[in-house]
């Protein structure tokens, strides 16, 4: 089980691991110090080494920092954490609504002239330092680097992680690393770049063809990585992980170990591309005159999926579609009242684990039902476990990360009998993400140009979801994979082979939650009669096939077009899912994808 | 009559003129100069004396600009005027697609290090200088200010316009210019600024409740104010002009002649905010370091319309429409084949004129059949005057300056029989334009958050438009009025009391052209039951009362939703104008508005 249900962090273990650490900050000569929740890789999950602000705070969620003055501990969640915060952090803690209070006004408002905050520069990147330092011009107040005053007084950190990396077969990475190299190499020259640093696992993992194991959920492994203009890679990573994939890596890459990596990057003779955004402080403060804002040179490239991506992760959809389909089978068949959501969880795994490609899940189920579904982020645990009651709805968002794709799916089901208010949001969820799935638009357009699609039904009803309408996905990587997103703050221009999740949802607070999420992957749209011959345009091919629980539909509410995709979209199911399924799980999908 | 069809520009009259321009070049030791489109304020329109642009190239698009050198001269024009630009500048001057190619780009191509370009102070923004110059760094070639070596070879330059200003009554204006005075002066005390510099004519008429007649369709005025942030206005426009205002302007405003306006500017004591988008590059140089980019701060509250201002519109939009209508039930009755395009535009203009309100109209229409409606800037002239043949779809795009408010409506209109074809793309532009009409947003979002709804029936058949959905509106002011937009760039979040046109299109260049053209204006939504309590939403009250040419749509291809809101218009239409149609009008009006 990949899975657990512990409440892994409790607000008692803060207030002494505080005292501990405000002991530090003397012999530093501090005034504070910064506690971010992110790795020198600035990824969405860390290692349980880099747990720094849960092992002090007792926050657990997936962003957020801390910042400890002598007097003062302030934890800035935004608006998803809000009430999770205060029931995990004990009184010594401040919660602070981020980012409506900025991190730089409240030092200020917090500090004297001539404060001193300390940072680990391995763990904030330099467009956040930079940023900072911005903001605090003038007041006299300034960020010093200095070690890690956290891992100072945690007296049983875990070791780094030390997983042994594998080789992603050509079959489905669709092109060596070789040719990956030798273009994105290209690409530096193009803009007159000797080098670029790369500081993001899931990027090295992508160039060179591997797959790791370090932290959960993400099959990366940790390490950095020099492309230099000539093809050729510096790879830092310890000699330990990469024992299997020596022959794998072959001559264009060059192993070294990571502690060398800073004297490497400081050798560099630049112009050096790095990401700003993602890359440490310490790397740019290495970097000197000789760094460039060039971005990352594998986001673009690892975004647009080819051929054999693309065959692997719509395969991987059918396999882990029919695990899906057998847990809602099963799940139909019991009564009201009598089943949890860690029992749905545990069932839903095991049925996605009888898949020998299944490496790992892709986040932590999110199991919701009545109330717990409005909780966007909800993790379910031994304490917050509740019965799927009859009128329930519950969300189950849930994905597996399998050799060959990374899957990302969420239905809503009915528990027992739903009332009609319920069923009436539903089927403005389910409209918007139809609008969605129909929409062909012209090349060149980003997330931000298109998402209102997915909202309008909502907004006609005077409703409207708090986050984005989707993100990109990897093909077995990270299941939040950038650059591009399908929300109101992305202008990267989608193209063919990118891989985004359609997910709108509905959440009223202590009442339900809804969320209706399938991925598609973008495709040049085939010409049509009468239409623009000079403009280029786009449309989405769907991935994943799961029924739509028609128990939840007002198929008054919707439109003859909107209709007739949701019988075609159950006759695909039926027809590409049926044959992988068990005798049982066969007839509840014929079932479920009767036409409307 | 306002408008009239005369061919104003010859490609003949560019080649000497260019001579003579060169021919200045040394003596004010330059190797090039700077000819924008552009007056001092940065307007839309600009006055005869400052149609520079037209009168040395020949090229009378709205903008643009060119560049001589001494052996090429480039003429820099958008998307819209390739094909003009073309027919109406001589072989000496070369068309430069912009901004494909950028100016710093060109000069740099065409010009050795140490190139020395002049520019016109008074006619450049400080941000456009701005931007140039970073464009420019490390070539060697600079910008010059000098004087307007196009004014030194014009020999009948005209005069500056010297039009008498008149007061814009409480009644219209719905707030006195002493209380718009101290609300912004407060404005500028918030932000610690000690004045501002408004150098827009439209701001300076909205602040003094003035209105103009210096340039054609613009009811504004000349001249340039310093706001300060005790509530005094220093005025600079030439005494001539201000006869009939002079108590009105009472004892806030300070007259000024213009003469002293750059000294005014050098003496203040900054803070001094302005728009660097707009502001002179000449009034920029002498603010020095006391220079804020702190924008207009007319253009916000200019753009919210009060109650008094949404009432004048509302009423001139009724009887605007009785114009329009009256001129569509004349041309219904026209065989086809008989009627030309300037037949059209004359007699419409004298249906707008009985009316004692009208001032101008206020852009000159366009009435374009057949193919010429699919050029989206059409002007008609003696030349280019056709015939509305039977099969023909004519785009009658126009509006008028009463003293009460601006309109602007587009109808299409069909002229005999019309194919299925045209039919059908004229369904999908109107059903965008209904989706437009009936969409209700959160509050908080601009244009390009929800521009592309209008867009959506189109995109589905492989079609699109190249402009925006729509643009601000003044009252009795600028047809076209910032900040707000309904386009994917705008990014100001729309308020209640803003004023916006509503206009989808269809171009099929050579064949024909569609688009449907309504004011609104934005107001809260009502709440609805079931709705969400904590999100307000906005949505579109419709100004413009006209009938949507039923012959043109093919109901099958619309929703029950969509043909329920044009029934229901249309019963609006009928019951708003019928009463000030005379009898013929309003029996053409019973018919164009029966249910579909």
């Amino acid at each position: 089980m990949f899975q657990n249900f512990e409440v892994t962090a409790r607000p008692e273990q803060g207030p002494p691991r505080l005292a501990d650490l405000r002991g530090e900050l003397d012999s530093a000569d501090l005034d504070g110090f910064l506690i971010p929740r992110a790795d020198a890789h600035q990824g969405e999950y860390v290692a349980p080494r880099d747990e720094r602000l849960a092992w002090l705070t007792g926050f657990t969620g997936s962003a957020g920092f801390c910042v400890v003055l002598k007097g003062l501990a302030g934890v800035f969640v935004d608006g998803r954490y809000r009430t999770q915060v205060k029931a995990q952090v004990a009184a010594e803690f401040t919660p602070v609504p981020w980012p409506e209070i900025g991190l730089t006004d409240w030092l200020k408002e917090h500090l004297p002239e001539g404060g001193r905050i300390g940072y680990d520069p391995w763990l904030h990147a330099a467009g956040q330092i930079g940023k900072a330092q911005k903001g605090l011009k003038g007041s006299g107040i300034e960020l010093v680097r200095c070690d890690n005053l956290v891992d100072r007084v945690w007296p049983d950190q875990p070791a780094p992680p030390m997983q042994p990396v594998k080789a992603h077969p050509l079959e489905f990475a669709g092109e060596s690393a070789d040719s990956k190299c030798a273009r994105l190499a290209e690409g530096l020259r193009d803009k007159g770049h000797k080098a670029a640093v790369i500081t993001l696992p899931d990027s090295i993992m992508w160039i060179a063809n591997l797959r790791g194991a370090d932290i959960a959920r993400n099959p990366v492994a940790h390490g950095f990585a020099i492309l230099h203009d000539d093809a050729r890679v510096d790879l830092f990573m310890a000699t330990a992980k990469l024992d299997e994939v020596r022959e794998h890596l072959g001559d264009g890459v060059t192993q070294h170990e990571p502690g060398t990596f800073l004297d490497a990057v400081a050798a560099l003779d630049g112009p050096v591309s790095v990401d700003l955004n993602t890359v440490p402080q310490i790397v740019a403060d290495a970097l000197g005159d000789t760094l460039r804002d060039g971005g990352d040179p594998c986001a673009l490239p690892k975004a647009r999926k080819n051929a054999a991506e693309i065959k692997g992760s719509a395969a991987a959809h059918l396999r882990d579609a029919a695990a899906v389909v057998e847990l809602l089978a099963w799940l139909d068949d019991q009564t009201p009242g009598t089943v949890t959501e860690t029992q749905v969880v545990t069932r839903l795994e095991s049925e996605r684990r009888k898949d020998n490609a299944l490496r790992d899940i892709s986040f932590d189920t999110i199991a919701g039902t009545g109330p717990n579904g409005a909780i966007m982020h909800y993790r379910v645990t031994e304490e917050s476990d509740s019965l799927l009651q009859d009128g329930h709805m519950l969300v189950l968002d849930s994905g597996g990360q399998y050799l060959d794709g990374t899957t990302d799916i969420t239905r809503t089901i009915a528990i027992g009998d739903v009332g009609d208010e319920e069923k009436a949001c539903f089927t403005r969820v389910l409209r918007g993400m139809i609008a969605m799935s129909m929409l062909r638009w012209p090349a060149g357009l980003a997330g931000r140009d298109i998402e209102c699609v997915a909202r309008q039904p909502l907004w006609a009803a005077g409703q409207d979801f708090n986050h984005g309408v989707g993100h990109g996905v990897g093909a077995y990587l990270s299941v939040h994979e950038g650059p591009q997103r399908l929300a109101r703050t992305s202008h990267v221009p989608f193209e063919p082979g990118m891989i985004l999740s359609n997910e709108p949802g509905y959440y009223r607070e202590g009442a339900f939650g809804i969320r209706v999420e399938n991925l598609v992957v973008v495709e040049e749209a085939p010409s049509l009669p009468g239409g623009d011959a000079e403009r280029a345009m786009l449309n989405w091919r769907t991935l994943t096939f799961v029924p739509i629980d028609r128990r939840l539909i007002l198929p008054e509410m919707m439109a003859a077009e909107e209709i007739a995709w949701l019988n075609a979209y159950h006759r695909d199911v039926a027809t590409k899912i049926g044959p992988w399924l068990g005798s049982a799980a066969r007839m509840w999908l014929d079932a479920a994808t009767r036409a409307l």
